[in-house]
């Protein structure tokens, strides 16, 4: 099995980014990272996105909040972000605390500075195949490492197992649109084994620590791992029990050091492809 | 095999219409039909469409202009009639010839007016499984003919032949909302024939006349045809050759007088719906 590293697919991103915003005449793409409080997972996030930033030369600001802004004052605050010509994309840290209305500021996020493809207008695009919108970053970085390794996905079974907005079925959709003949699985699928197992791809974004095993996986298969999780022991950990299909699988994606370290670079891209339109 | 017939659907679903639109107060729920020119396909479905509302008892207007209008001139056209507030849904008839800006009208039709979710908005909600929103009518025929013939999909395999916005992609959403494990196949897909013969349900819209055969179809499968095609004989046909899958099958609708048949109610049925909101 080889282990695809999410590091190697990054680089090359970055390199292509580095050449193609030299012809930005000076100007440099500039990303606000808004957060609100302090949630680790948020914090970690926002620091690799802002050293992703510097890496390729963008600029990067963070627009934090306490947890206990009110919502008529976040919403205000969002939108001078929003309308803010300098401020050529937007991260928006999520979920925000329940205490304020979230739906309205996806409502509300210019899609051109959409660059996580939240807004109800780039979700219709990916929906679509229409390429000139924003994929969820994440959804795209798996595309991201495929495409890297030289696996065609044309006419090949894809499984996915997981159906959130967020990846399960964004990458479902990216994957078709390279005519894939893509499967979606979920909590609810019978004989879930089965389905995984007859995949040339499999993609697991289903949020449960190491549950595909060697029994959801055929022999010569790619294994994506999109799960972030925490095991027993405290470790990050995919959702793919990686050294148990190593005997099986052809190319498997670590954890952590796999699709986690592409994201952010597709986060880069979509901030200099935001940044040329908003010229 | 049991043959579900659309008629059967569409009456439950115009009963439970007329009851419901009993309590609007004497307000009639009104359709804008908008035609451009007079494709023979257009002025059928016009037709159909109007029977239907007059049938539950809601008013409906064709608005019909020369396929000969400039894009200008169309494009305000619409905006009146998008605008008054008399009218609760439209259906506008696609394709516009060349010459309109379709994607401008599709970018500005109020999203709940919206009957046949066109919309980026109703298509993000059919994406994201949020049934607010409106689904394409055919789509949704679909689901309504599984509902009435009491099948449960959950955890079922439904296999989809076929990945148009306006059937294949959205009907695989709306079965996935309803928990089935979905699979969607397309020209691209390698062995169509073992993918649609292990499938518990097939939808079959691909719009090639009567390409699943038997050696498509699994013992026991449920087949809903979404295809309106002319065979050879200039007969009207679906995608399914129904009476080669009659001993395989254990239910299929019929074409004509299947899903085609319930669309229509399925519009009236997002009329009532529009309505009852714009009051």
């Amino acid at each position: 099995m080889e282990l695809l590293k999410g590091i190697d697919v990054a680089n090359a991103i970055n390199e292509k980014l580095i050449k193609e915003s030299a012809d930005m005449g000076g100007r440099v793409p500039k990303l606000a990272i808004i957060r609100v409080g302090e949630r680790p997972d948020d914090m970690s996030y926002e620091r690799g996105a802002t050293k992703k930033m510097e890496k390729v030369g963008f600029a990067c600001e963070s627009f934090v909040f306490p947890e206990t802004i009110e919502n008529e004052a976040f919403q205000k605050e969002f939108d001078t972000i929003n309308d803010n010509p300098e401020i050529d994309g937007i991260l928006l840290l999520r979920p925000l605390p329940k205490h304020l209305d979230e739906e309205a500021v996806v409502g509300r996020i210019s899609p051109e500075k959409d660059l996580d493809g939240i807004s109800p207008v780039n979700l219709a695009k990916v929906f679509a195949g229409d390429k000139t919108g924003f994929a969820p970053c994440t959804a795209e970085a798996v595309v991201e490492m495929l495409d890297f390794a030289g696996i065609d996905v044309t006419g090949k079974r894809v499984t996915v197992v997981g159906r959130s907005l967020v990846i399960g079925k964004p990458v479902s959709m990216l994957l078709l649109k390279k005519n894939a003949t893509v499967t979606i699985c979920h909590t609810k699928t019978k004989d879930m084994k089965e389905e995984c197992r007859r995949a040339d791809i499999l993609v697991a974004a289903a949020g449960v620590a190491k549950m595909i095993t060697a029994e959801y996986v055929g022999k010569g298969a790619v294994v994506i791992d999109v799960g972030i999780n925490v095991d027993n022991n405290g470790k990050l950990c995919g959702d793919v029990d990686t050294d148990g299909i190593s005997s099986l699988a052809s190319v498997a994606t670590p954890v952590p050091g796999g699709v986690g370290s592409v994201t952010t670079s597709v986060l880069a891209k979509h901030l200099l492809q935001a940044a040329k339109e908003n010229r």
